[in-house]
């Protein structure tokens, strides 16, 4: 007889708590970008997953509401970005998959780097008003991650749909961390191998 | 203090279990669209979530690997669409975040709808090998979803990661489940409200 789970459940490394408890609000886009980076390397030195992290703010408030590591790896999913993660748990705490529609407060992504193309296509589903991003994806490539194939105008198509895109936040420190993974000898996981 | 959960569930509904307990081996590709089909079908009328199915195959001997359906509404989240669902569970119940990790058997997904782009950049991740769809892109619009924006050459993106394609498999009986959907009063959620 086929059987399959009926649910599926992943955890937030136990180290996130500590990391965020702190923390209540950053004005400055340069801090919430420096927030997600340093979380990005805590994922490396704790070893519970790839070198990437993002985080959900208020975007005019600069409240925190959600943070968010890649825990492909750990977790063994591979769906499981730092975006998507960061996204479902602010969707979780907010009770709504659709973040677009509480009319007096926008939300915003902040992501230590460029969004791959699942994660370019899951933001306009979250309904976030705004992608704030840090290394480039070249600087991913650069030590051996894929990206996939993202439409060359992705920030066209964010542009279109009312979502705007602000980059290379503090790329130099994003960038230091991406290298310092492959330095550290991280897991460099790709999807399909031809 | 902040703080926030330290991890995340979703339930598939427990019709789930009854559809699937007598399917072992689906040898022909065409029974293998309507059984998605179908579930996406149940998935309206058990008001579960949207009017999408998908599932995970053993590409050359059809043993069913997982089922997935649209869990968007029922679970508030905006990513757990079929594809992602379905994805999860054999990553899962194999214990691989990479499915083309193991060299004597391939898998494929089978999905009653062209995937969105998020799940168009998830599936590389996954390391399925082939891809089936039934309805296309332009029948999910029809009714209303948004399907976001995919590369337009997203067939020739898979074709040089080694993924085949197979589309349009029983496109009318899957049209006729979105059409239902439709006439039945389905909520047609989307993202970003501008």
């Amino acid at each position: 007889m086929f059987t399959q789970t009926n649910e599926i459940t992943f955890k937030l490394p136990s180290w996130i708590s500590d990391y965020t408890k702190e923390i209540d609000t950053l004005k400055d886009i340069n801090d919430r970008a420096l927030f997600v980076i340093e979380a990005s390397r805590q994922n490396i030195l704790n070893k519970t997953g790839g070198p990437f992290a993002a985080a959900v703010f208020e975007k005019d408030s600069g409240a925190l509401i959600a943070l968010g590591v890649n825990l492909v790896t750990s977790q063994g999913l591979s769906t499981l970005h730092a975006e998507i993660v960061a996204l479902e748990i602010a969707e979780n705490k907010l009770h709504t998959y659709d973040l677009s529609g509480n009319e007096k407060i926008e939300y915003e992504l902040v992501s230590s780097c460029e969004p791959c193309a699942m994660c370019f296509g899951a933001i306009p589903w979250s309904g976030v008003k705004r992608v704030i991003t840090c290394a480039k994806d070249e600087d991913a490539r650069a030590i051996g991650f894929e990206e996939g194939d993202k439409p060359k105008d992705w920030r066209i198509s964010f542009k279109n749909r009312g979502i705007e895109v602000i980059d290379e936040v503090k790329r130099a420190e994003a960038k230091e961390v991406l290298n310092f993974y492959l330095e550290d000898g991280g897991e460099i996981y790709n999807g399909t191998k031809s």
